[in-house]
């Protein structure tokens, strides 16, 4: 599959995602949506990607939605092209949902004005960075639907429900600086130092971790955050434990320690995930 | 219903709930708890209601139950005025339940002492503005009793489980500088620019957005924090993105965007609100 | 049972807890393992304590598991005592279950290092303390295991999946100051200090609160932290009002409170917890 209206690029071990129609500020489209999820796809089945990288062409990140078609923009049938038990699917949902199953950790490197579904995709990242002309919005009441791409879900999570329900009852865009302030992004940075500080943090992560630990970490981590009880972490996590207690990352990676030396692990998530890797959770809709 | 423990203002599109029995500081009775619900329901029915405001008569917010009772306050009957399954219901968790159900946005508006009830009133209201006067007290295990009104569910989502049990486990009185740092409030305002600037955050709401949507994106949030997972998160917003996407705000909101002109939305929360928005989540108890 | 791996301490209401292997940095075995449970179980059960204090000897806190056995430590059977229906139970979350259900409230001063397990261990506590000279480090990546102690659950819970996810995907260790930053511990403080302020408030603590209300509320509020909604807290908290409102502990807080002198409250932990106190949750495990 030939991308469009994303670049793929694999460089030292971090795969960077570029939304691609900076003359329309990169805005979501159907294609774009697709494209995020066969990307994300490849990246997970790539045991040469350790980290991806997401940002966006030319002075955009995502405007949004693609409001091309006018007023009926959000009525149009291509929009939902799957279904859940016969209902529409939204589509922002489908990509948030993948992202947060990525068995590579996700750092969003937002370069420009990030609004409606073009923030909320980046909720499921792991680490969101902005540049300093960055600019946020929940914009969906002012556009007359609602928060979209289970931010419902996400946001209140990342951000406390008090900023998430300010943010989304007024639809304001505001500065990067707000963004921090309120904890949606973790730095703010100058323009020209917002990509070299998100392949900084991919490398740190690249060079030394193993690629299996950090996918299980992953998914325990997210999984964590809607598991109904510690009890339930204990017990994938103990199940995890005893699968990579004698495992080769695990005893390199003791070793190395002990020897104060790098460590080289041999085993690959696309072949040595173990069994107790949480799916986190099972999606009810097949997806 | 006439209301004699409380005030209710309607003025540009926004409610004001004023707790007024300055001469007790405002403490918390049976009859300001019913009065409570009974201006929730009535906000929640009064399309010309866009945002609520609450805030207290006097020098206090709300100085929590009040002690009339001396130390059988709490042994007293009436205070336990509904039952669950047989059993009592706490008066506060009451109205904190009903809060949190509001289709309006809840602004709090915090001009002096909130302790006790009058603080865990406040935290399923949507955003907490606090004077430099106000002070806070999560002052139960002082008392004997128990962090109440649901706070236990509300408390840890809204400032984390360790500032929580901090203040809850001390039952310390704090200023409002403490409660910024701890984010149980965003703001901390001059107490002349305490109202002023509650004014002007429902009026941003008001001003821009479709009630529907907020209405929506209200439950949608609330329920988001419970939900268990973010699948289902998605599936509610998918619902409510195919219920909206044709609909008469979703066209004014994206045509007025597009033509750069303030939307004049036409939908009515008392008649139009979409099937698909959570009731978040049905009361077990009927309430 | 005479401790080996830990102290114990009981002074002024105050129990200490203080990691004993200062000559391996207070490295975690299966004997510190059992003591800690065994100290917790003491601790509950004795109506002297009031609150637990959590600290380490010598310069660290707790380096982490102790990496004695080489490559082979975490593939070592002994490291799994127990089983959940016949699989192997993590050492640490069996540790970290057991602070979750403590009665006391428990406070960790972190006075050194604190990796791996050594800060896993202290997440179910409800406040962390740090001194300056405290470093942290979620390194579980870098030795090819994963984040245990069922810390996916707590740790997004406590410091947000953002920073949780960046911190346990570099496996980085940090010092104080990046901690506090990212809300992992609540205040720093210069080395000296450290201790005293953990007990200062502990003092808070004891001498002002009825100890039944602190046991119910820190049992309420960490299983509200896993309640699925607020009406479930509700019926916790409206039964335990309803259980605490005419008895004793209520009757001298309220009328000491109106008499504006220190309480002196009359009820045992051991033998006058209510009822309705949740147990937070039934442990699947039997344990």
């Amino acid at each position: 599959m030939a991308f469009t209206e994303i670049e793929y690029h694999l460089a030292d071990r971090v795969a960077t995602l570029t939304l691609c129609r900076p003359e329309r500020l990169n805005a979501f489209t159907h294609t774009m949506r697709a494209e995020l999820i066969e990307a994300f796809d490849r990246a997970d089945a790539d045991d040469e990607v350790r980290a991806i990288v997401v940002t966006g062409a030319g002075r955009a990140f995502c405007a949004g939605a693609d409001l091309g078609g006018g007023g009926g923009t959000f009525g149009h049938r291509e929009h939902r092209v799957e279904t859940v038990e016969g209902a529409p699917r939204d589509g922002g949902g489908t990509v948030a949902l993948r992202i947060a199953r990525s068995l590579k950790p996700v750092i969003a490197a937002i370069n420009g004005p990030a609004v409606g579904v073009g923030v909320t995709m980046t909720l499921p990242m792991d680490v969101r960075l902005a540049a300093e002309s960055a600019r946020f919005g929940f914009v969906f009441a002012r556009r007359g639907i609602v928060t979209e791409a289970a931010s419902s879900w996400f946001l209140p999570r990342l951000v406390g429900i008090a900023q998430a329900m300010e943010w989304a009852a007024t639809g304001r865009v505001f500065p990067a600086a707000e963004a921090l302030a309120g904890r949606l992004v973790s730095r703010v940075l100058p323009d020209e130092e917002l990509l070299p500080a998100a392949y900084a943090l991919a490398r740190e992560i690249a060079d030394n971790t193993s690629a299996v630990s950090v996918a299980a970490i992953r998914r325990l981590m997210w999984s964590g955050l809607s598991a109904s009880s510690p009890w339930e972490a204990h017990a994938a996590d103990s199940r995890l434990m005893a699968e990579l207690g004698g495992a080769a990352d695990t005893v390199e990676g003791v070793t190395a320690f002990l020897e104060k030396r790098q460590a080289d692990f041999p085993m690959k998530v696309s072949e040595d995930l173990p069994p107790g890797v949480p799916s986190w959770p099972d999606n009810p809709y097949g997806g």
